[in-house]
């Protein structure tokens, strides 16, 4: 298995993301080889400065340019064919490579991913699905940010594609999926909402009805659908939370002895908090629904963010994810005819 | 001044509520009386488990009836004229009252309020303003609930009444306006957002943009506007927050001696974070645009939390906030009209 890594992507790329790699790569153990993309001069300096490299299965392939992350996607990917997350992404189409890892421009990724790889069969929208830490354990938000406007059948997919996902990745045995909302009853919420419930509760996942902002981090369901701009807001406002709350804790704390003290004794109980709310322990997210693999890191991914993403990549590739997810959509959109035939 | 206090609302009606009435009608110190609005009967029987309350600013108006916190707010208000929330919004539509307060079905308050008060004039659709702790200080989420589908002068007229709030209640001079979305830019976000931008651009009041969901807590602006399809899960989301992390602390602390004396030495500023994160402080959130002033207490209301929502309502009434909103709002309009004519 041949991971591509846009080395280039990211605000500490390609440092962070070579160094990455490489700690990937040691982890691996030779099931998969990771393959830099980007400018080959500058992935060799940074290369150079680790040891024991000689014999770890990655390579290099040349990609002149690069997007920047505030870029115009659209604009970038007309004017820079050859940057290095278009040359990875074609890499995955040529099957080349099985997998595709980018901490860059996100808009840039998923619009590559689109053009490039297309969709899978019977998925009408692809999707972020990202992860955060709940009462039960982890629980699975998607859309984050891939779709904006979106139709009720959207919805349903996403359904589909995050259990999936838990299920093959997580390992969650029939994961509970809910339907973000303002309430409990079926007929809450919008229209879209509405319909989209109809659908979810004809589909061939564990549904589980609406669920409120109240129940996401209480693990109510381990799958969370919204909209991706809804799912976008709160996945910001949860990242932010923690900054919040160590700033508060610091003005209590201040200057007083005894309050420090305590903090010293409780620091091992902060970094495990730390450990629960930070993005790097799940490396990146996953592009749902686009006929390939490809996995979104964050934007200011650490080496051991991109370690980790490269990892989820793996996994993805070995457990065979986009079969099911083609299989069971098939099976959904044969429901979804049934129903509106009824 | 008169306050009408829905006696009857609220999961701890009527002991928490009369409880936290006549503690606002001694704080009050005859600034204003509490009007219990509910069964006479058992308001006495609690007022009677009170002492020192014979020469208090307080008196009972009966009503036979009380919606429920899950009866649907459309039937009940027909089913139910004699109910204790409709009794108070009728008492202050014939000015017996100034304000009315209740921790009771929300819906069926928004929907007497609607019916029986009205809007102000030039408000198209009133809306739910709730205060968050922001690095800050404050931030005021505008509206929360009370509209799930917003056209752009909606959340252009949230942002006027958002910032009016702010700044005759809060006391911040020219709040700080942003328009939540998913990116800073202008023209992200959905068709929406991208024409609300415009109309609160050119509205008289200090719009700073678009904000992102990790831009709430931090204070980036004193007001945030969204529509309460979003506005309600995102306030849900955060009250659950300090839960969970709670939940993962004690089961980080469990029974290791050391992290247990660190959670003793730090426990006054786990109660100052607590005191932050809490509703109570608060007690209620202003339904603002209608005809009066309507404050919606939290349904699990503690006796505190009606008392500072009773206070809350007579700053309400002595800033004179609907006459400033009127005011604003008109000169908005006349804005909007000058941008479609131009």
């Amino acid at each position: 298995m041949k991971i591509a890594l846009d080395a280039m992507g990211g605000d500490n790329a390609p440092a962070a993301t070579v160094q990455g790699g490489i700690d990937a790569a040691r982890i691996g153990d030779g099931s998969y080889e990771v393959v830099f993309v980007g400018n080959r001069e500058l992935i060799e300096i940074e290369i150079e400065k680790h040891r024991f490299v000689s014999n770890l299965p990655i390579s290099i392939v040349h990609a002149s340019e690069q997007i920047d992350m505030d870029e115009s996607p659209a604009v970038a990917l007309k004017r820079k064919p050859d940057a290095s997350i278009v040359v990875a992404q074609r890499l995955q189409r040529e099957n080349k490579v099985q997998a595709v890892v980018s901490a860059g421009n996100t808009g840039a990724v998923m619009a590559s991913a689109h053009f490039i790889l297309g969709r899978l069969r019977h998925v009408h929208r692809p999707a972020i699905c990202s992860l955060l830490p709940s009462s039960q354990g982890i629980v699975c938000l998607i859309d984050v940010g891939a779709n904006i406007d979106c139709k009720p059948r959207n919805l349903m997919q996403f359904g589909i594609m995050g259990s999936i996902y838990m299920s093959r990745i997580i390992g969650i045995e029939n994961p509970k999926v809910g339907l973000l909302n303002i309430g409990e009853e079926r007929n809450k919420g919008n229209d879209l909402t509405v319909q989209a419930y109809d659908l979810l509760e004809k589909s061939p996942i564990n549904f589980c009805g609406n669920v409120e902002g109240r129940d996401v981090l209480k693990g109510v369901t381990d799958v969370v659908v919204c909209d991706g701009f809804i799912g976008n807001i709160l996945l910001k406002f949860a990242e932010s939370v923690g900054g919040m709350l160590s700033f508060h804790m610091k003005r209590y704390i201040g200057k007083k002895l005894l309050y420090n003290l305590g903090a010293f004794l409780l620091k091992p109980t902060f970094r495990g908090l730390r450990k629960i709310m930070s993005y790097e322990e799940y490396g990146g997210v996953p592009l749902l629904g686009v006929n390939g693999i490809v996995i979104i890191g964050h934007g200011r991914s650490t080496p051991k963010a991109v370690t980790n993403a490269i990892l989820e990549a793996a996994k993805m590739v070995e457990a065979r994810v986009n079969d099911q997810i083609e299989k069971e959509m098939q099976l959904a959109n044969g429901e979804e005819l049934v129903v509106k035939e009824a």
